[in-house]
């Protein structure tokens, strides 16, 4: 399952699923909901004893080569919100899935849901954001289908994409297998951008702000930390349940302590001042052009120089460290007062249908 | 756009989409509208020049071989119908979408877009049988993803596999553009089952019959074809729209004539007798486990015998043949008494969410 969702199938084991329980808008959270869902009901029928499943995409063994493959169902509301749309959304989704990989992204797939009556006018303006989000990262749109439910079945359109990328001859895949104590962990973005547009660009949310999304493709950045022979351990993107679910989804599978330096976790002022208003913590709100990078000390200083020389990672940070090794793993931030809080897993629903 | 849709970006030009238009359930019928759809408003913003888009998967360039990449959503209502469900349609259509472009199936991903309430009795069903599906076909489910919608913005669910398959060396990919005057055409099973089970298994139907679900993987037959060292020019699945869909894509796209011999065509007495009483055609009714095959006539008595040790290629049978070449292609259709009918594209929709 895509990203998110995927480190806990490692060490902790989950209590099964009643048959009677109905799915809720908390199992599409990135949250611990979310997680009990795919480690107990999918993981068992899919991945029989594989671990192609713990990253944001597959490895596939293919002649001649390694290569990515990931899926994701993009069902965010509304379609457009400032600083994106539901297609760059679905296209830099895929691209960022691949890339966290180590991969080259360089072939999706585009399948649309549309729920009849849905304007002609809204589906071009969302396949042509597709087309442009497509070329700046570099991929191409080379196969796809289209379905069409009935009125009160859909919600204007859903975009789904599949994408295939390279892992280059010689790149060794990032994971969080790789993780160790003593590594350095950077933030390439500061948090909460997409979450906060897309919430405030809702109807029936009374302040506007001149927040916009995040959303961008994060390929580049992948690459030029490579080509700088840069040792890279552990990407992940920060999308549903933002850097404390991605982190904990790490330290979970690597038996880490991961410590964050609180203050130095990049979040804007006017994201801060609408999470206070909404009741949100940006720690867990999504971003869809940010990543964490996790990577031996040695290598820190130089991978924020290589990441600032992007516009998309401009406010990267090192943001803390590896600490040691601890069962089931466990992320904590540290204040500026020097007081520990733990950044647990989210658990409910936290923004439904952010992405 | 999965196969269904593709036939129409060669040779015949569309007119435009007129912005104001809205998406009706005919969009999503597999006929001349959702040609229209596909071939004025997705291929010119995604498939610029190219033309991986006029088979049922895209060929993928890279390091070592050929793969091929499709996508399909399923949207199939109810559920659950004599023969099959959602999570094997799900599989199966992708594995045939492959395999029909000369492919052996390897890899699939799985979406889900789950509506809030559905039972995980019923996601469970779907999962287990989408695993089973796989092993059946001898794939493997590598990646997926998950999201929840709102009660009302979706139906219970919908599912969204893509897959990736890999084109063995030295094998010349089929296609429309290799079909020439002189070639046979087998069909290779009987037509309708698919789209008959299902729309008696909607409420409201006054009538049941034993009619079950041809659904059923075809990378078998194609792999034994090949094995037997024929040569195949063509291969499409009669999914959405039927064999006259498939057929009509692919002597308009080859600018050829074909003909059938309509007593040859094989169509069960059962499936005849709810098509009367449903007002279908059988020729544009939806299939799930038949495919068309096109090839030189010195090869078609084998291909036959082939597919015919197949357990769903037991009635496969020699239709017709491709009669000549004619601009803008044409299917026509003999009868016994030797009069001959056009068969023409579906226009408008036949059978919304059959699939």
């Amino acid at each position: 399952m895509g990203g998110e969702a995927n480190g806990s199938y490692g060490p902790c084991p989950l209590p099964d699923m009643p048959e009677r329980e109905v799915i809720t808008l908390a199992h599409g959270g990135g949250g611990r909901r979310m997680h009990e869902l795919v480690g107990t009901l999918f993981a068992p029928l899919f991945w029989r004893g594989g671990d192609r499943h713990r990253k944001d995409g597959a490895v596939l063994d293919v002649p001649g080569g390694r290569l990515t493959f990931t899926t994701d169902a993009y069902v965010v509301r509304p379609l457009f919100f400032p600083g994106g749309d539901i297609g760059m959304l679905a296209v830099n989704g895929t691209v960022n899935d691949l890339a966290v990989c180590g991969a080259q992204p360089r072939y999706l797939s585009g399948a649309f849901i549309l729920e009849e009556g849905v304007s002609v006018e809204t589906l071009r303006r969302v396949a042509a954001s597709m087309a442009a989000a497509a070329r700046e990262a570099g991929v191409e749109m080379v196969t796809g289908d289209t379905k069409v439910v009935e009125r009160g079945k859909g919600d204007n359109l859903y975009v789904i994409t599949a994408g295939v990328g390279v892992i280059p001859e010689g790149r060794e895949e990032p994971g969080p297998e790789k993780v160790e104590p003593g590594d350095r962990v950077i933030v390439t973005g500061d948090l909460g951008r997409h979450g906060v547009a897309v919430m405030t660009a809702r109807e029936g949310f009374a302040f506007e702000t001149r927040i916009t999304s995040d959303c961008a493709p994060l390929n580049g950045i992948v690459e030029d930390i490579y080509r700088r022979g840069i040792t890279v351990h552990c990407m992940r993107d920060l999308t549903r349940g933002g850097l404390a679910s991605a982190l904990n989804e790490i330290a979970s599978f690597a038996g880490v302590r991961i410590e964050l330096e609180e203050e130095r976790v990049p979040v804007g002022d006017e994201v801060r001042g609408a999470c206070e208003l909404l009741g949100l913590d940006p720690f867990y709100v999504a971003n869809e052009g940010a990543m964490v990078v996790i990577l031996p000390a040695r290598w820190a200083e130089q991978a924020v120089e290589a990441i600032r020389s992007h516009p998309a990672g401009r406010r990267a940070r090192l943001v803390g460290s590896v600490a040691g090794q601890v069962t089931g793993g466990r992320v904590v931030v540290r204040s500026v007062l020097g007081t520990y809080r733990v950044l647990d897993m989210l658990s409910g629903e936290q923004l439904p249908r952010i992405c």
